[in-house]
């Protein structure tokens, strides 16, 4: 068996800092002196409660929460978010505006239409999700109980780069696949959302940020656990959380820290995309999936044009230790996503690679 | 810090095996030579979908689920089946049944009523919830959904030692605090379900083994991935489920195995909570809340009948390292959770300490 880490660029879940799954490993038996692992705590226990605070002061800090917010930890994903959302807020005038951006915003539409009106306020469809419609292009009903995009299309390679002006109608965005990648002004949104496992810890929860006052218009017959106004009130404690997924989230967010907040985690993923970028637009062989004025610098699509020397790369690739590097099936061709816990070396290594094979076939 | 561990009775997180806690830090930051931990693997690579299914398949030996059945894995524990169960089979007639023996059934058929008819086929709160009714006051509706109940009353410390007959009407039952610690004929029931974190694995998952033919009637507003029928087509994979929870889960099994599986365990178990309730019913300070032939063996209810030596005990219990011994507010006095995992030298020093404790005060 090897001892040796591979390069990891899975789209999630997705890599963590090798300190962060060092210190887990140490403290796995025996949390800090209290004789038990945190995956026996009672939720309820002094100890496991210091671990939950001390997460979400972290998280309020870091993402600049302001007091009109409130940070919950729900479970399912951010797909069960794509229910729970027009759940509880589409209510509050029977409508909502649905940017379908790629496949993830585009299911959100497709859930969202059970529970009210749905408006597409843009699809990018008639290019593959190639590109981000600009603001003069989306059609935003005024009526919307809310205005749903996703920052960043995971299988397509593109993020949005500005935040949408609605007039007043109140932003939902789901963040899973950037959140805190880049600084967000979080008073500017109503509710943002994120699945953990690709940007923040394991699988097994999903972060919530909402403006207080969007809670309590949920539907008559929505589950109690998707309540926000219930785990508003239970600060998301109304049952068991995902107790140990929170712990993970929590020493990702001291490596944050370290890093530089998300200042410095900005710098730091911006000069990791730059590598791949920089490769693919000086080849002759690499083409970007995406338009370059809308790609993702967590998630590089790019492919050779020939599906064959596409496949050739990928298995190549694997054997030198570059992993989960195959495109998804809606796009082909291959992707690395360089989520904040890969390493810039694996960026540079996978540059290097890729010269090189482009010289050799 | 000590290095130690102490004995761990909480309800739930609860005590995990200590070679299963030693494994996944061995594993932590490279899994069998994989070159990442379990937490980094892509849902759908072949590395984890290996761990997946022998998980899958140990349970459906262990449990001996028939082939009529489906394992699934969710999220939201077990409270959010208590949405997702009458979501999904109350529209089969418009009404259940529901027993409500303690908190948890309670809590579920209350639940249930936002959804379809729910008619309370027992109470055993006219004395607090100390005793488990009897078939033949079980007052059944030959024309519900469903007939559900909870095997295993965590806060009251009791549990049913015979399965309901229903006269053709499936039975529902939440088996969290009980599963894989008595042999159950899962072809007697409709749905099985159990929160995975007292009995199986760390927080953050539920596990529902259900007769497929059940599949399919859910309302038309439930929320897609509480659907079980999407649930058994995309064989729990529609999107991330909670990966490491499964991974831990079937080191569990494994440890389970070892022990001779379920039939080992019973006897086991029972053991450990004979020598608790012996020490209750040998001693003249001490009295078990339950009535005796409604006894759990997961939790075991005692008090002293004053409160002020019930807190002394818990006080003078926890600086001898016996965590988590306080009993929930709704039964007071003591409750000591001792689930597979916790080791019989836990119950032999505690029944120790208790006989000491009494000799002394």
């Amino acid at each position: 068996m090897s001892t040796e880490r591979i390069f990891n660029f899975s789209a999630g879940p997705s890599v963590l800092p090798l300190p962060v799954l060092e210190q887990a490993a140490a403290e796995m038996t025996n949390y800090r002196g209290s004789g038990m692992s945190v995956m026996e705590m009672s939720h309820r226990s002094k100890v496991y409660l210091n671990i939950f605070e001390e997460t979400k002061s972290d998280l309020k800090r870091i993402l600049g929460v302001p007091d009109t917010h409130e940070i919950l930890f729900m479970q399912g994903g951010a797909t069960l978010q794509f229910s729970t959302v027009p759940l509880n807020l589409i209510g509050i005038t029977g409508k909502a505006d649905y940017a379908v951006t790629g496949n993830f915003s585009s299911l959100a539409a497709k859930e969202a239409k059970k529970y009210g009106e749905v408006n597409i306020a843009c699809n990018s469809e008639d290019r593959n999700h190639t590109y981000i419609p600009q603001q003069s292009q989306l059609n935003i009903s005024p009526d919307a109980s809310y205005f749903h995009y996703c920052s960043n299309n995971t299988i397509y390679g593109t993020e949005w780069t500005y935040v949408p002006q609605t007039g007043g109608v109140p932003l939902v965005c789901d963040m899973s696949s950037d959140i805190m990648s880049v600084p967000v002004d979080v008073s500017k949104f109503g509710l943002i959302y994120a699945g953990v496992q690709k940007n923040m810890a394991p699988a097994g929860a999903a972060v919530i940020i909402m403006d207080k006052a969007l809670a309590g218009k949920e539907h008559p017959l929505t589950p109690k656990l998707l309540s926000y106004e219930l785990m508003i009130k239970d600060d998301s404690m109304h049952n068991t959380p995902p107790c140990y997924t929170i712990y993970m989230l929590g020493l990702v967010l001291k490596w944050l820290d370290a890093q530089g907040g998300i200042a410095g985690m900005e710098k730091i993923k911006a000069a990791k995309a730059k590598i791949l970028y920089d490769v693919i637009d000086g080849s002759s062989m690499f083409i970007g999936c995406a338009d370059k004025d809308a790609r993702s610098d967590m998630n590089v699509t790019f492919k050779t044009g020939n599906e064959e020397l596409d496949n050739k790369f990928i298995k190549d690739a694997t054997f030198a230790g570059f992993e989960n590097l195959k495109g998804h099936r809606n796009v082909g061709g291959m992707r690395a996503s360089i989520y904040n816990a890969m390493p810039t070396e694996g960026c540079i290594a996978l540059a290097e690679f890729m010269r090189n094979f482009e010289r050799h076939n």
